[in-house]
């Protein structure tokens, strides 16, 4: 059966995240499997290249499924462009190689955070971005980035407390990047635990308020402890911005 | 007196438009006013520096109203800010001449039209673009442009049939360009008759899809004819960016 490889955006303002949930209506892998199966007229599952939280977003996650038909991909693809609603996109599909996964073969990933720290009102990204005004200390802030990027055991920063497998993940960057009244934290690494993102975000924000020396970052992620961090901020600022295969 | 120049921002998506009808709920207008006479206590009433159709949006639209109060105006503007539904935004509040008024001080304003003329979703902003994915001559709708710029009669060009007054208005730009798979037309004039804006750029997507060759812009300004040219595109991808005095 060929192989299929999907690019999806979506605004997950209205879902309950990617993951399919039994047969619970209102997650996205459910509206794109029931979209593909009902065009295909088989039954559709697909896998994503992970999952997003409730309420987050993506620009280009990446899901895989295998499906016989005699439609070629740029007549699924826009058929599947008709069947899902505005909020879900579908960049593109393509046949790929009978051994990718978009989960096992994903090398890596970029998951932006978007910060509009002002005062003034956000009118029209207002569903995208967290808003804190405070002033920020950009500088304590990087440096406690270099802290973080690496490879480290990752157990201060996640929020699954069934975890049992290795919280060991590599960070290959994070830029803090000012653009007018907002301020983006675009986080690159091989893989993101429950939560991961955003705690990281979260404890970057309580450097900047002064709240953590950013020092102390070396010592926080040795400690493997949750209580040393900041807390995980809200989905809605999150975007899954890019997967590499 | 003291007299007020307010800025502001809305997502028009959800209102019946800028001005207030009657007691009709619904408007803009009349969300601000609502806001303003509560906080300070007395009745305002706002002058836009003119209407924006039910749909349209505003990046920086300006309000002028008097009020007698002993707050300062960042007091006023922070309350305001948190009085108004965050479809609309609060940008800036100053204490102005005693002349000036939104409206009739207006000296010129810009609209800009967004346009998503690509087979891609456009997820994000759906919002805020109108879609036709078709190819579009850039060059002869350019060409058009150096037609509707200076000073004309636009009896062709807006959707009012019982204005009396002349329909005699200067354009001083338009703008388009293409930034990936947007493009955006910017309007620039010393005043816009209802739908002209939306009339003006669907007229040139007729000549941006060879239905209209653009050396027929003065014949069909000359005829006064609304008939001779192209529909109001819809509200949702209309933005009065900028209002100047």
């Amino acid at each position: 059966m060929p192989n299929y490889k999907l690019t999806l955006s979506y605004d997950g303002t209205r879902y309950a995240g990617w993951q399919r949930q039994g047969n619970t209506p209102g997650t996205i892998q459910e509206k794109i499997e029931r979209a593909l199966s009902a065009l295909l007229e088989q039954e559709i599952e697909i896998a994503g290249s992970g999952r997003t939280d409730a309420g987050a977003h993506a620009r280009a996650q990446v899901a895989s499924f295998q499906a016989h038909t005699q439609m070629k991909p740029d007549e699924i693809l826009c058929a599947l462009r008709s069947a899902l609603p505005e909020d879900i996109g579908a960049n593109a599909l393509e046949i790929a190689d009978p051994r990718f996964h978009a989960r096992l073969s994903c090398r890596g990933k970029t998951y932006v955070y978007r910060l509009w720290n002002s005062e003034m009102p956000c009118v029209f990204d207002r569903k995208y971005v967290q808003r804190d005004p405070r002033p920020l200390d950009l500088p304590a802030m990087r440096e406690a980035v270099k802290h973080l990027a690496g490879t480290h055991d990752f157990s201060a920063f996640h929020a699954n407390k069934h975890l049992r497998k290795s919280a060991v993940r590599t960070i290959y960057s994070i830029d803090i990047s000012r653009d007018g009244d907002e301020i983006r934290f675009a986080l690159s690494g091989d893989g993101f635990l429950y939560n991961m993102a955003r705690i990281i975000v979260g404890t970057l924000l309580q450097v900047g308020h002064g709240e953590i020396p950013p020092g102390e970052i070396p010592e926080i992620l040795a400690s493997l402890d949750r209580r040393r961090t900041g807390p995980a901020l809200p989905a809605h600022g999150l975007i899954l911005w890019d997967v590499w295969y």
